[in-house]
């Protein structure tokens, strides 16, 4: 569903660059040296199975249709993946889930007035892309999950829809009540475009993809160049997933044909208001009736155009979805452990487009296939993996998580019981190893990313991560987020991305606490300018994407070498003091913030107290203040301080002692790993964050007001960001409780390995 | 020619808007407190005088008609001031100059290859707009100096045409040489972007204003709104005026009938290449034209198209001018000094358009002439200035500062032996009051806008002014510039910015070194949208410049209170302590851009050595390393440190003695005020900056890579920014001798004082 190619990282300098020895050949995390060497040799055998050949052979059948959830196609592809990986020697099953799944029943939208228009909600074929002709039960112009209307309204432009949008809408005299918006996308994940302007009185919600984003403006369009045309849609889904991800009738739990279904009306994450995703050759002709102030700089586009706000000529607009139940297929394949078959690796990538889904979600999932496929290669000649590894091809992705979250709510005990880690992929490109992880992984990828090879320059993927991120903090303009990898670099480890959501693993992580890993490859080329739009087809995928699929064979390296080590180490692969280090960033973060927060309605404040405002304001405009601020409070951060400070030293003496350790006993290797398995569950709190308990995880969550993009120890963050000072106290305590819940771990752990 | 609203300023609050006492009402500087009320007294006699209508039916008649130089309404235009001075019973006469002022003979533009087009290069007359059908006689599409050619080479685009445009295109291995450019207007004056294309290769320069920047992206075009439409076309002056302004072949003289001339292939300051401007409608086309590679983020505008760099189809280019001399009509108005004759105030602004040239200059020559009506009824009431009051309507300042130059050059012993400031006005408009002065001018401008109202808000235009400073800088997105006023401001005097160039006051301050201030309103609608085009007319100015001339009236207000309190006062109104403290903070930005380069040089370095670059690279594209950059030495700075350091004692002892000092004897008195005359000129020297001696101030000139934007201590700062190490230590002994200059003077002037 998210484009890896966005969270891709900032940074600075690997040493291995700089010709100093990297983590290539050192032991592996969890293994002897003896152990280690074995391994990296069955990888090497791992390796000798995957094939650039059969990737793009399997990517044409499977992208050949559209596959959405319900699409004949979905169900091929999923009996398909079943019968592959049973002839690869896998047990594997289909599970059927059955889910609240609105698909459009009607869908129209005019501009009225003097210069009357209907929209087109389709997209055309492109000349030379044979699967853009396959047309036949194709989703049109469509979000999931918005609700049903007939309204006309005038229309109302508020550029991304965030909240500081309307802050400065209100400050123009702009009010959305009773009005339809049109929004565009980017800046904040789809869904609050709709969510924040029902919230602000808006019946309907128009959202385009302006071209200075996603169109003419990055490159030529789609099929002269990669990036998206005039015709170009991007659908998707509007569910409240910051809110809860999976089908919206099955809170909690799995969503099986006899599982206790709430009422359609009681569905608090499905939105009021009817949303339609449209071109921006359609938009252009409804921005060009708004009337009312000029948009200010940050809100213009590339269209050929005077972006005003509105309100401007009525547009009428329908949205009726059938809401009738539709079939789930997750392909489950397992490989028991040998050893330890009660201690699993689970590893996934979702299967369903919304279209023919060659990029998303199709790209990483002819990877997993094949890393499936060399897997079963190695059981053939006899080994087994000491852990239980589980593989995935999850359904209903791009609706709302549905096919991974109804998995981990039904499996949520035994998940939590046994699953080490997760790993997801989704789209993948050509360019740059990106990843988003729980900070325990950090090292376990630095070292499997040390061990392989870049398809483009024959370095480690990981000292090309690395030479990527220093030269960007080293260009002109780098931002505040890159500077900060550059830090996270200076460890000499590659850094990582915070977990927000945006694909499979959030019930993974953030609703049962499992340590999880989202990776891929992107940063080149551009693959990204057909996103969930129906030119997203293996033509423009071959031409654009990975020519040749010599990335999907690196991400199949890099995602085989994590559920390798993984399955394989004698004490689960991970270390600390990255989470540690982090956790303690973030809390200065936290302080920093309530000062700025502090000073700036301070400053705010004496301005209007100075009728600074008027004074600067044009009086033949309309100009309002900002509102008044309340004052910044001190916020106590001592509990929070003392529990970062323990936990370095907790994680400290961990990774020390874990390198230290020699081979250790069963019964007692036993007890460490149960007591790592639980480190990141440590971290949750059941009672959840505020207004949303299904997410549990108090280091990272999706922001309730960005959607995709993580806010870390959001308890406190999001609090103090929407200045609510007692909550921001309180989650200073739970964060502070957990944290130390994670060092009481740790050190048994530590205990453990050196007693 | 230059537009101040782009000049306006962030910055803080004023302790006024907060309710504390303002300068308003305070003893005026240079003035006994009973002086002070008499002067006050005066000035309202003179505010009494001033009318919007007379401004607006001025500005109908002056601009009626081109009035570009040689044109026969600037003539007339000359004739009418010169009739109204004498009438308003000034001592006023013509000063005339012979210049070569290069007009158009033969031009074309045309687009070969599959889709050839043939340019127009004319502005067609705008519905509702009488002006501009009076086309007979206007200029087409021109820009003045650029070099003659009939060229045929293929196109790239080079963005802004500024050095670093440059390093980026060499990265990504697209040459210049043997090409004609296609460059957006921006980022840096005119007139570098064919001189660095030129530098570089190129064998013909077209510019053109991009949408994003000047027309449908920030507003409505005319007629509908004011911003430029698809036909505008910037023309203007590529005279390579930051070597040297005025006439191209009698430098350093002024160019009467007489005067010595160099040879034309002589002549310095001429461009080689030929060079038009377009309008975007026009460079549409050519844009559409280019292939090669996608232009980087910062490099898109915001045509419907995607920018490419190129090369790209073939241009033909025509450009040949007429370079015969043509007159200049300087009208030169003296109200003779009743005290001291010999001590001159001097005010001016400049007369020609570039067509009709309403707001640009003619919004502010209306002003101009409101004062010296206003002065001349006060002198027909008896009252006489002690000083002498010199006004000026400068003819040629759109094509090279011409007639300011020239009289400065003819009367250059004159003026430094008796100016003790130069006030300066261009175009005006509505909004806040904004300035670029001698830092010993900041305390006499902010004492005059203490006085003056705003005429939209009733607050004083100073208060206006620091509240829109300090809200601008509390803004989202507010830069540096924005936080180094606020800085500024918490002195409690309202800042300035610095002098650079791109109106009359550079021979002035710069290459004679008088104290010098330029100021105007502005920063509200959008009169810039039709600068240097055919549809700066009255019509346009009346609708969106200064809609009732309220602010022309401010203008004068507030310039004639300089005027004034300049010619009455007893010591000259000049304070230090400001000059000093800025000076201060510039010494502490040449170390830190000294540390900067260091950092930056090193850090490339190191990528380079780890290969970085190249690893980084996506290898299906060019795309170089940059260059390998020398080491920055340590430079020593100790003998600015010391200056800079005695300045501020100087400084702080001169403007405490000069608050505290009673009424002077005569003697001592003119002794103290030579001292002040001086203390501008002291801060220059002779031997001028390098490369172009002309400019000789080294506290402040128009960068020569920046061209109208200011370098503060430009002989240090370029030597830095160009990395000539052992110049750059060389001027950090000449800018700290003209600072002990300055204190010397200032240390004799408090001698006086208080002896």
């Amino acid at each position: 569903m998210r484009s890896l190619k966005c969270a891709l990282l900032g940074g600075a300098m690997s040493l291995a660059v700089f010709g100093v020895a990297g983590a290539e050949g050192q032991p592996l995390l969890g293994f002897t040296p003896q152990g280690s060497d074995a391994e990296r040799a069955l990888e090497a055998r791992f390796d000798s199975s995957l094939s650039a050949d059969a990737m793009r052979a399997r990517l044409q059948q499977m992208a050949a249709e559209p596959n959405h959830v319900g699409s004949p196609h979905d169900r091929a592809n999923a009996e398909f993946e079943l019968a592959q990986f049973k002839a690869w020697g896998w047990d594997a099953r289909i599970e059927e889930f059955s889910v609240l799944y609105p698909t459009p029943k009607a869908e129209s939208l005019e501009l009225l007035g003097d210069a009357p228009y209907k929209a087109v909600l389709t997209e055309p074929p492109v000349p030379g892309d044979v699967t853009s002709t396959h047309t036949d039960g194709a989703l049109p112009a469509w979000v999931a999950y918005g609700g049903d209307g007939d309204v006309t309204a005038p229309l109302v432009y508020v550029n991304y829809g965030m909240p500081d949008d309307y802050k400065a809408l209100a400050r123009m005299g702009v009010d959305v009540k009773g009005k339809i918006v049109i929004v565009r996308y980017g800046a904040g994940w789809r869904g609050l475009k709709p969510k924040l302007a029902q919230e602000h009185g808006a019946v309907g919600c128009i959202i385009y993809s302006d071209p200075a984003d996603d169109g003419y403006g990055p490159g030529d369009p789609y099929p002269k160049g990669a990036w998206r045309n005039e015709n170009g849609i991007q659908r998707g889904s509007v569910l409240d997933m910051p809110v809860r991800a999976g089908d919206p009738l099955t809170p909690d739990v799995g969503a099986t044909k006899d599982a206790k279904r709430i009422a359609l009306a009681d569905a608090s994450t499905i939105l009021k208001i009817p949303t339609l995703p449209i071109s921006y050759g359609q938009a252009q002709h409804f921005l060009a009736a708004l009337d009312g102030p000029v948009a200010p700089k940050g809100w213009r586009g590339a269209l050929p155009l005077t972006y005003h706000v509105g309100p401007g000529a009525k547009v009428h607009m329908v949205v009726q979805a059938d809401w009738s139940q539709k079939p789930l297929y997750d392909v489950i394949a397992v490989m028991k452990g040998s050893e330890r078959p009660d201690e699993w690796v689970v590893r996934g990538n979702h299967r369903d487009g919304w279209v023919y889904g060659a990029e998303d979600p199709l790209s990483g999932q002819i990877a997993l296939m094949d890393e499936a496929k060399s897997l079963g290669a190695l059981a053939k000649t006899g080994w087994r993996p000491k852990r239980t590894i589980v593989y995935a091809s999850w359904d209903g992705e791009e609706p709302g998580l549905l096919g991974s979250t109804e998995w981990a709510e039904q499996h949520a005990a035994e998940l939590q019981a046994k699953a080490v880690l997760y790993i997801n992929s989704d789209g993948n490109g050509r360019g740059f190893l990106g990843a988003e992880a729980s900070y325990s992984l950090r090292a376990l990828l630095d070292q499997a990313a040390a061990d392989v090879k870049d398809p483009e320059t024959g370095v480690s993927v990981r000292d090309r991560a690395l030479a990527a991120m220093s030269v960007r903090a080293a260009e002109a303009g780098a931002g505040e987020e890159e500077k900060k990898r550059a830090k996270e670099a200076s460890s000499g480890v590659l850094p990582i991305g915070d977990l927000g959501s945006g694909s499979d693993y959030t019930p993974f992580v953030q609703h049962l606490g499992l340590a999880s890993i989202n990776l891929g490859f992107g940063g080149e080329g551009s693959s990204g300018g057909v996103y969930h739009s129906a030119y997203d087809t293996f033509e423009h995928y071959d031409r654009f994407g990975d020519p040749g699929f010599h990335y999907g064979v690196a991400l199949a390296q890099t995602t085989g070498r994590l559920v390798l080590r993984t399955a394989d180490a004698d004490i689960d692969p991970l270390r600390f003091g990255n989470l540690a280090d982090t956790i303690g960033g973030q809390v200065e973060e936290l302080k920093t913030l309530t000062r700025t927060l502090r000073e700036r309605s301070a400053a705010v404040d004496k301005l209007l107290d100075g009728r600074a405002y008027g004074l600067a304001a044009d009086p033949t405009l309309t100009s309002a203040p900002p509102e008044r601020e309340d004052v910044v409070p001190e916020i106590d951060f001592k509990a929070l301080d003392a529990a970062a400070q323990r936990l370095k030293a907790s994680a400290s003496a961990y990774d020390q002692a874990a390198a230290a350790a020699g081979a250790l006993k069963p019964d007692r290797r036993n007890q460490v790993n149960a007591l790592l398995q639980g480190v990141e569950q440590s971290l949750t709190d059941a009672r959840g964050l505020p207004g949303r308990p299904w997410y549990r995880h108090l280091i990272y969550a999706p922001g309730l007001l960005t959607g995709y993009g993580s806010k870390t120890l959001p308890g406190v963050r999001e609090a103090l960001e929407s200045r609510r000072w007692s909550e921001a106290g309180e989650f200073v305590g739970r964060t502070a409780a957990v944290l130390q819940a994670a060092s009481d771990r740790l050190d048994k752990a530590t205990a453990l390995l050196k007693g």
